[in-house]
């Protein structure tokens, strides 16, 4: 499957060294928390219960949840355990959105069909919903999500792109029927760590942590996680420079013609007529971005670095 | 479950600050891998499939292998994620041994029983042989495997304390009817990095790669892996270190009357007649250490680092 980050492909075919590449690939936050200092035994030893406990803790916290929490390797992790976990029935996707969903369940033996409208999930076994979505930005309320939860068996809420929007999040209406994923390195800009969260009900969340067993997530995102987690200044300033970055963005593709689809303050998608050649127009000044097989005139851009954005305004000036 | 490395639990029971125990509890050991300076993008980035292909060649030529290498959040990751992926039946466990190989294929739905002999795994859908064992160091030789290997349906070989005895492993003959797993942490000293390997042949390593999905495992661990296991120098020196180190042990123990049930130059499993009272004693010292169920005589202790023998000789001193 295709996906954001893939910058070693991009590399590969339109030359170039990795680190001259700008890499607007994905949806994560250009300008990462700061690593703290970490402790040696974050890399030495096996996380204890407490510290898992101290992370999930603080996850509480900052998703404004009392749901259980079960940290996991990324949003991702969580997509890939819960319907191996689950008796296998019927899993219906909103789309279009990020591929993966469709892939888990189909790949752990579930029926599985891609349906255009929330209502049409009416009735699954299983039924996922990324709000805000990737890649056109589309959000549902709050209430209509609650609702729809009653009206399938397990509703999924893939929140990996909520943290900039925490007013859209049902994280505290985590029920039998619900459930959220959420995603730690897109908002936090630290994708490598690899660290997600699944909120769930107790049941649920103790037969996660058995299928993901004692240590699925390492001493140094549990150290990061803890810290950036709690730190509600760095998050309030981050929301304010990514909405203010997106804009930017907004306007300096607006002088190309490109029309805005949608998008959240992590990612930008637009309409630009033929996505594939102007994503190889941009690669060949090393600029990477995405495109897809199901949108064929869209393009996403994530948001450059501060040092990034001289480099794009000269290679979106129109022709 | 009970394992070692709970050190959060023995402090709670016990009393002191965590950073004043000396946790003898794993078979982790206590000179790590000195963590190379690691690039920022191993934090903030995705791995790429680059990234991911250079570990898995770095594993390959350091467990001296053509078979398929999958990185998973440890050996343990391997313990959950094979019976998940494979189809139901009936699985065997040599043991005594590390209790989450039977609670995996448990938990995954296999009819699941723990065995006393080689022999006894014959006919099994999934046959588990830990070697060198865990905790009594039980050793297999590599043809006693190979011929074990066809006469069930697969064979995983757990040699996750084998880095030291390379001469054990069977990682060279994966076949169809044969895995093996392999941990980083242990002999590498780095447990928190949450990295381990499944051998497989091509098919399987790929089911195996779907059900983990395309970022198993961390940034921080694909650059400290990449770098250790192409280390040749490190890996002898501490191939030497460890055994050092091990006779140290027994000979330190043997004045306090304990007798060598066996083990691995990473732990050593003593009978030392009722355990849990002896591991009282050291923990009073503040010394963690780990006791067994299934054999109440037994106490394994792993090494400790150079600046904790002074301490430990302390607490062996004859009452």
């Amino acid at each position: 499957m295709e996906h954001g980050g893939n910058l070693d492909g991009a590399a590969a075919r339109f030359g170039g060294d990795l680190a001259d590449w700008l890499d607007l690939s994905t949806g994560i936050n250009p300008r990462p928390y700061p690593i703290p200092p970490l402790p040696p035994r974050a890399f030495t030893a096996l996380p204890t219960r407490s510290d898992m406990a101290g992370l999930e803790d603080a996850a509480r916290a900052a998703y404004a949840t009392d749901a259980s929490v079960v940290p996991l390797a990324g949003a991702q992790g969580a997509i890939q355990l819960l319907p191996r976990v689950l008796p296998r029935g019927r899993a219906r996707v909103l789309g279009p959105t990020y591929g993966e969903h469709a892939a888990a369940c189909a790949g752990a033996g579930w029926r599985t069909e891609t349906v255009a409208t929330l209502d049409a999930l009416d009735g699954a076994d299983l039924a996922v919903v990324v709000n805000p979505n990737n890649p056109d930005g589309r959000r549902h309320a709050p209430e209509a999500l609650i609702a729809l939860a009653e009206r399938v068996g397990l509703l999924v809420v893939d929140e990996s792109f909520a943290d900039a929007e925490p007013e859209l999040s049902v994280a505290a209406q985590v029920s039998d029927r619900m459930v959220v994923e959420r995603s730690f390195g897109k908002f936090y800009g630290l994708a490598g760590l690899r660290l997600g969260m699944l909120l769930a009900r107790p049941d649920l969340a103790r037969a996660l942590r058995d299928a993901a067993g004692p240590w699925p997530v390492s001493g140094p995102a549990i150290a990061v996680g803890c810290a950036a987690l709690r730190d509600e200044g760095w998050q309030e300033d981050t929301r304010g420079w990514l909405a203010r970055s997106a804009a930017r963005l907004d306007a300096l593709t607006l002088e190309r013609g490109w029309d805005l689809v949608g998008g959240t303050t992590l990612f930008r998608t637009y309409a630009v007529g033929d996505a594939r050649a102007e994503q190889a127009r941009l690669a060949r000044a090393h600029i990477w971005t995405r495109a897809f097989d199901h949108s064929p005139g869209w393009l996403r851009l994530g948001l450059p670095p501060e040092d990034g954005w001289t480099r794009l305004e000269a290679a979106l000036v129109p022709d």
